[in-house]
């Protein structure tokens, strides 16, 4: 079964600016679910913030394998409620990939617990990509690095955990570097935040990083089953440990209790 | 200057609950704050819930090295603005020790990114915790492993992000393990989970335990300044690249804007 | 296309103990490889020390896409220049899976740059190995915790680097622990070191032991194609770099020169 | 007490080049040990290549807290013995500081199991090296980034383990970006690999340079004692298992045996 996997659009830049919309007339959502959906292994479909519940209600959750993130000018109009759901399904299972601007959305923030900062210029420099990690999955196919003539610079130091691991690192022409490509692991959720992705350049149009999207999605895809009980904090009965021990002490709680949240 | 530490603790059970009365007379937080203190290295103080702001100020945070954090049965009544301000002074590089039923704390969480569940049983059963990195400054002076004769079973998984560093792992006589003792680095504060600490034992008069509480101040100190520009994502303008570069293309942003957040 | 796994085996026990004899006598190489064979996605044949270059000749090795290595009781036997071999393998991108005894094993010490030492005892004691974490590929398939009766203790300290991601840990009746499923990645080859498989105990006949072995080629096999540049240390002309530039200074090599090593 | 550094040199080109020779008249080793014994908290001695069992015998290296190793054109010429003196050392507590070109030597390979290749072009190009982990105790005092003017490149993909910690990543001005700062700990010691340094330029003179050098010697010093048992696989006698258990089943080794390297 191919990956369901949704790309989410902010979709709010593709509409009141002109540049932004002669470059992605469809949409920056349509044209990266386009570009990954060629791989017969990815059925991608779109999703946005002015769709109700954004486009994200927990049906669609549950059916999604991995949910992909583009928000920049209004990260303050996801309800909370949806960002909640999402950092749910992600601790369940599903896999979760951030791209440039979404480094300030609040689900990646919530999955992060740090600040995710980073300094910027926007100045149409040129960005070359570093391959740190060669053969890891999110790199296969693209030669020792490659460049995008017009980005915009994100430059350290980005506040976010150490990574799981490093897998791009750019080179930026006015002297900056950044890691482009980083991973980690929630509960049982992949996550990969790929920098690249400014909405005033054509990054979505390019072959390479087309290729890195379609690897990412199917790295963060984890194909075994929801793991709904990563909520729990199960009392275990005495009577059930693993090995018969008899109960000593004073106790807090009733037997069966729930436990304090 | 001596490491200033401030000992939160939540104070309901020692008020409410005979049993922990009578093992924590005076409160567990002024039994371990005194514990440390016995370390010339270290001063320490205390806080609690019914304190006015928990007893943390922002005035008090700014003056604190290391907070140590035990909360249990009331968890909800942090008030989140206070919890967003512990994760702030974190950032900056305070260090934050969480103790046992703390694994569930809304500031654990926040820092976390993850649910932080875990299986638990009450029966007074035997841990002994094993060190998994002899040397490490929190391990100090420890022997191989130590016992709690009497301790709440804590059991994986625990859904905590990869660690930096696994120090401790505990073995359980009803046959679970868990990995007690965990360190990770959030922004520029180090944070470390210990495990033990149920109030209905004597966790908190234990020799070992007050060892590894003295080292894991000690380690969770970062003498440097705070990091206050850790919150900022500031518009590095083009005229201060630090390579000389020719602005180019299409923008969204004005000179000087702040950026959208 | 099958992943082509070979099961190296040290194959002596099976032919001078009569317990492992009975317990294995097809030879535990031989019962591992039927276990994994059983996986229509797997390909696995056998080597053994006796077998010229210990049946991993260069050719072979290049037609290999996982090793899963069993030694125990003369690790010294195996030549030097075939622990290169293999290491070299794995840098390219061949996956290697450490059973048991084989964390002394040339090849494992080889890789880790550690000692690799642990404390042992055989006592036929009960192991519990728990999921840490959960919905890792290497744990699909598996309940929270399974039981291998009777088994040789492993105790913790084991002196290895710090992993990628801990999967297992066992939990001992003599009140041992131990981290029973780490993962590494070395250059491009996946690692995967998994403690049971005691030769005098039926531990290679379990069925979840089978899964995992299943799950862990599955999760080594690296399908992209060999990095054979890992070994080089290219001198990248000035003419050549990614941005024009102009030497400057002093010089100690020749253009064109290949450095020293 | 002072922190016992050695300062290992090769001490070759210093005695056969003159650019080098008039750079670093005394030997870059002596230039080194000099600008760390600025610090109080710092005793720097050297030792090179010429000098009997490569001046690290036994006695010396058991007490040296931090050792730090420059070399480049003769890595064979060090003794096999020494280098596995040294990594001994390392697992037991000593600290390690690696510098550039030292990435080939016998002892760094060693202990990371990896080819430790990378790219290089001898251009005197700009170095920018940024702190991507602020407030880590190795980057203490620096502003966000610092340059160097002249300086050989080293680019990515570097060939090492995933490490613990990145403190610092450069820029260089021909395109290329390299992970300059990184850490690990094998076994009790910690281990910092610092990029800068080729010999035919000013690098060990600059403030900033000193600076992190001073730091990580700082860093990589474990207080505690020698971790000498991390050499030991000690057989646990039944009769001493932290819990009581029965011995069963079938056994390869004697009571008290050494088991099988």
């Amino acid at each position: 079964m191919a990956i369901r996997t949704v790309v989410w659009g902010e979709n709010i830049h593709e509409q009141t600016n002109e540049v932004v919309a002669s470059i992605y007339p469809e949409g920056m959502h349509n044209t990266i679910a386009k570009a990954i959906n060629s791989d017969p292994a990815i059925t991608a479909t779109t999703a946005t913030l002015q769709e109700p519940e954004h486009g994200l209600s927990a049906a669609r959750l549950k059916d999604t394998d991995v949910l992909i993130w583009w928000g920049h000018k209004d990260h303050g109009a996801v309800a909370d409620e949806i960002v909640e759901r999402v950092a749910e399904r992600v601790w369940e299972g599903m896999g979760l990939i951030v791209l440039h601007s979404g480094h300030f959305s609040k689900i990646f923030k919530r999955l992060m617990g740090t600040p995710c900062a980073l300094k910027w210029r926007e100045a149409g420099e040129r960005e070359r990509l570093w391959v740190i990690n060669p053969r890891h999955p999110i790199a296969a196919g693209l030669d020792e690095n490659f460049v995008l003539e017009n980005e915009e610079m994100y430059g350290e130091a980005f506040s976010v955990p150490e990574p799981l691991e490093t897998v791009f690192i750019s080179w930026f022409q006015g002297g900056e570097v950044f890691r482009s490509g980083i991973t980690w692991r929630r509960g049982a959720g992949n996550i990969f935040y790929f920098r690249p992705g400014h909405e005033t350049y054509p990054t979505y149009h390019d072959a390479n990083v087309h290729k890195v999207l379609v690897n990412a999605v199917k790295w963060a895809h984890n194909p075994q089953g929801s793991l709904t009980t990563i909520h729990d904090a199960p009392n275990v009965p005495v009577e059930q440990a693993p090995e018969p021990i008899v109960e000593r002490g004073p106790k807090l709680h009733q037997a069966g209790e729930a436990g304090y949240r």
